[in-house]
């Protein structure tokens, strides 16, 4: 069995925006006990994560690092034309994930006590971002 | 078809633990000849990678180069209460992979000559760590 | 429903190939109307990335920030028998993804606008790299 759900969540700039209820909620009505759930975000500069939910202090401290691995402005960026956070978020887009999957155990998806699903929105400004939920099960 | 299972891993603190074995079988245990064996991570502070499994100086080298992009202790982190090591093990977690998807066929995962799938534990001390494998396919 | 086909990508050296005709053509050609494609490439110094696929400055750019984040020659590292680039190869597919997943909807990969599916090679040298597709869904 498959059911696939697209949604729109709408960013408000540059940080990460949990989304674990909705999918929650979208795999709760699937009517899949057991299977898998892939979570899709359809978009190159903005990415998805699990991360710890928990502890906000977490959120600011995973921005100060990307702020290193890919900085904002860099002066040897050549893809420039879209201001200084486009090319940064293609690269931290690449380094994190575009698609997860979660193991779907009793109609729920099977997250760890501290996991938390992230959109992660890497643009200054806020977008309309569109992401697929599947569940393939039985 | 599907087939579930969970697994516990003990690891012994901060380096990685080849599993390639332990998925195997349960891969080869499944009954299922072809499709996909997704394998699931339930913590924030360990992580799952394929990785070549002929020379254990990579993994050496891939700590040593993990310590540079996600610094245990750094003097900008806020989330700093569980230690030195907690913050730079949601980094890690974050840039590796909570699960990893790979080809069924003839009953086993289709893993390349040099692929070993490894658990990365990311704490300094030794965890009791939940993976999921899942089983889909004919 | 389930198929699978493998493919070979030669590669020029270092560098980031585009497949997103080639996968799309397989799902394409696989008779699944909707469900989950996923690539998988069966090597630890190649990876996989979805990225955008319109300036190619952006593959230039990725390319400068992963040689900082995984330098070619670091004097650290004790994997060197096969040359300057094979332990950064190895890091540099650990941070990216060996696998990829992607919604299917109306037998074609659900990707967005600016979304291009790559094989990214990490070795100086071209190489023959095995990807397998695998189309699973109804």
């Amino acid at each position: 069995m498959l059911v696939q759900k697209s949604i729109k969540v709408v960013t408000r700039g540059r940080g990460t925006h949990e989304i674990t209820d909705t999918i929650q909620e979208i795999v709760g009505g699937a009517g899949i006990a057991n299977g898998l759930c892939q979570v899709f975000v359809h978009h190159t500069s903005a990415s998805l994560m699990l991360c710890e939910n928990a502890d906000p202090a977490v959120l600011t401290d995973l921005e100060t690092i990307m702020a290193r691995i890919a900085p904002d402005g860099d002066p040897e960026y050549r893809h420039t034309a879209e201001g200084p956070d486009d090319m940064a978020a293609h690269m931290r887009s690449v380094l994190t994930q575009t698609g997860l999957s979660i193991p779907v155990t009793g109609q729920r998806c099977d997250l760890g006590t501290w996991q938390g699903v992230y959109l992660w929105e890497h643009r200054y400004e806020g977008h309309q971002r569109r992401i697929t939920v599947s569940v393939l099960g039985e």
